[in-house]
């Protein structure tokens, strides 16, 4: 289908276009920008929720989340004390740098540390649409199996980390955390992989410890906003 | 982005015409056609492979598979004994009408009762583009959570049938079948839920039957193809 292919390719440069825009005012502000994504229910929200509570006295944060359909889930993260900005895309598959924009009217970036861009529950789309970020994050799920890194290559091979939830499940859904693994060095040999359970709270300090050192590599503002 | 709008409404008007011509083409060969879809990892490749084992005695069955990367899912459901014809959209977020039109020459589509489409792992843009199919099944698992339906109602809205996976998994993942039908009841009140565990094999006789209710109901070939 190449029609289709060209018309993609027009709507991604004029986001690429925004989207650098974006990467400028962040480093301005000096605010770590991490881009959150995954397939639904993978549990990015579970992980937002822990961050906000674990990390509010080191770190002033704050997110931005895309949803389909209903604010749930940034109420969730209301609730655990992050502030956080409702993207309704109305059926959208993606947040897009000109949503991202809109968002961002509810915050001042010089007050803010890190700020967290939960994308729509989607392990295709969100990988084709820069938001201007530092750093870009998969969340993956022992029960969607050990494959997903093989099969769903592109957003892999762009992410910086990949947080794989819910490994207390890992048993009872026969996931091979050695086959998820491999698939993943076979993707992008350097990328990390951090076994977590947002519901046991195990292995989260490893994903804590990364926010921190993401912080630390994006640094203080570089000019006045 | 209303040009964003303008540019699917495009496509997707262009995909409606060849799904027409798909949906005629099925009629005429008198072959039921299920088009699956879901979140990555929900276990649509597992039902189709109990499918195979089950029903070969019964109907005359086959499958196309709708993957990013990989020819692994195809291989699985072979290994069951279904025939599959494998569709790699090269990173592509859903299947169209043209791409199973191009698969069907793998088929003499009068030699069959019933054919399954198993759309790529996405619960957001599969739902957008008519593969002419009689009917639309979602595959839903438990640990995706219980909030699916409400978070993603278009795919919920237009399908057919919900088929709730992974049930040996509902306790350990905190699911609550009831909130999960509740959801389902809100956007669609009449559309049914069967829930199955693949794994064990636990309530997929429900979706057999539901399976030969509908080849029922389309019949035999309207006329020659």
């Amino acid at each position: 289908m190449p029609k289709r292919i060209r018309l993609d390719k027009a709507i991604v440069t004029e986001n690429d276009r925004l989207a650098a825009r974006l990467a400028d005012r962040y480093d301005r502000a000096g605010v770590l920008v991490v881009n959150l994504m995954s397939s639904p229910g993978a549990g990015k929200t579970s992980l937002l929720e822990a961050t906000a509570r674990r990390l509010a006295d080191r770190f002033r944060m704050a997110a931005i989340e895309g949803d389909l359909a209903t604010d749930r889930d940034a109420r969730r993260i209301i609730d655990a004390g992050m502030p956080c900005r409702q993207i309704n895309t109305s059926g959208g598959c993606h947040l897009n740098a000109k949503q991202v924009i809109q968002a961002l009217d509810a915050y001042r970036l010089h007050d803010l540390d890190i700020l967290f861009i939960e994308n729509v529950g989607n392990l295709v789309c969100p990988a084709a649409f820069d938001l201007g970020e530092h750093r870009r994050v998969v969340v993956s799920s022992t029960p969607e199996g050990d494959d997903k890194p093989v099969k769903y290559p592109v957003a892999f091979r762009l992410a910086d980390c990949v947080v794989l939830n819910k490994t207390d499940l890992a048993e009872a859904a026969g996931f091979s955390a050695e086959a998820f693994r491999a698939g993943v060095r076979d993707i992008k040999a350097d990328l990390p992989v951090l076994e977590v359970s947002c519901k046991t709270g195990e292995g989260l300090t490893g994903w804590f410890q990364w926010v921190a050192e993401a912080r630390k590599a994006v640094g203080s503002p570089a000019a006045a906003e």
